[in-house]
């Protein structure tokens, strides 16, 4: 039992949830780790979504609501964090979700998909085909979920899918706390924000936007002011961290 | 396997190490997660030595040869990491190295001990007593190990006990690439380096001191002096990937 007293007990409480998860088979050792980076990323934002964050969740929305055939990617991680708000998100936005893994097993497909099913997400399902450009497993999907999205959403990622998923002309949409991250910077939308705040933002946006303020808004989108904007967050943290130093 | 052609090559060798040697009850899976948030700190700093960690680095060997019980703190990260570094820097410096574990079980304790034994370090053994001002199982330790000592290196650490050791008098030297973390800022000396880098270094140095430049150097030691360069170096490699974005 963690104290619930101690300074760090919300932390605490999410490591000791994504451990039993990887106990259960449903996030990969590899994903305890992918948590840490990202939770030394968002303890440098401050723990709270950045004002620019949040103009890149109600993006976010308006781009899924403008899309012929959103899709949410879904990984280990992601289903253990959010497999509750990943329902929500399919229910505001009308996107099909995918369960894609870089630790890729039947096992572990079938462990994900049943957590996800239960929180009420529909997940697509089919023969995986090896439709995305990458040499790894993250390259197999389904025709008619991600291999026809105009418009893909990952919410962790962690490699090179986001750039191979760009070269094939889909619109990407990141959630990633690192704004020098490969995925960050290759995504059409970065949003730098913990994605346990991230999805739920999205999805209330999703109910405000009229589809003529989604258009306009989908229609203009600059990844990159969002990637300053996160670089400079985390440099004036530092630097109030820095004077409070004796 | 991981292709020897990646990009992160090297830091995927060590999550797939950490992660089997979590499987064999070395590390806990808490432990994968305080090594993520560890290499997104060694992101920022560039992934290498800067040139006030190899100052701090000198200055935790002069701290040693110049202590009269000084104790090595091994944990189940640092002990999967670095057990070989461990033995050299024992032979070294003289340090007695005891095992201290927040996850404690009595297998951990068994694993890791045989772990370092074969790598040819002399671990303390004994009857552990809560000797350390914790309400958890850091405060178990050897009263003729950590007990006695003057001097405690924490290779890693996450939490309060670094605190805990300097109520009780003792000079800490803290191994953490987290400049802002509270190991970090409570430590006499931090050295902000990635561990597998910091061991060998301060081994190295603890060949080359004099006796005389030893005591001087240990006399002196001001270890916000570390944070602040730490903390510069994130914001300037920042600032150039900034300048670097499009």
């Amino acid at each position: 039992m963690i104290p619930e007293d101690h300074p760090r007990h919300a932390a605490l409480v999410v490591r000791e949830h994504l451990a039993n998860a990887m106990r259960r088979g449903i996030v990969a050792p590899e994903g305890l780790i992918a948590q840490g980076r990202g939770e030394a990323f968002d303890y440098l934002l401050g723990e709270q979504t950045t004002e620019s964050a949040a103009r890149a969740e109600r993006t976010a929305a308006a781009m899924l609501l403008s899309a012929r055939n959103p899709v949410i990617s879904v990984n280990g991680n992601t289903a253990a964090l959010c497999a509750a708000a990943i329902a929500d998100l399919q229910r505001a936005s009308g996107a099909a979700v995918e369960v894609n893994l870089f630790h890729r097993t039947e096992e572990r497909m079938r462990a994900i998909t049943a957590l996800l099913a239960e929180a009420g997400v529909e997940v697509l399902s089919g023969e995986p085909e090896r439709l995305i450009p990458l040499s790894h497993d993250r390259a197999l999907c389904l025709q008619h979920g991600i291999g026809a999205a105009d418009l893909v959403l990952v919410p962790l990622e962690d490699g090179d899918r986001c750039a191979a998923l760009r070269q094939m002309g889909k619109r990407v949409i990141a959630v990633d706390l690192n704004p020098l991250s490969r995925t960050a910077q290759t995504a059409t939308l970065p949003i730098i924000d913990e994605v346990r705040r991230a999805l739920p933002a999205i999805t209330a946006a999703c109910a405000s936007l009229t589809p003529a303020e989604a258009e306009a808004l989908a229609a203009s989108v600059d990844g990159s002011v969002y990637l300053h904007q996160a670089i400079d967050s985390i440099v004036r943290r530092l630097q109030e961290v820095e004077h409070a130093l004796e």
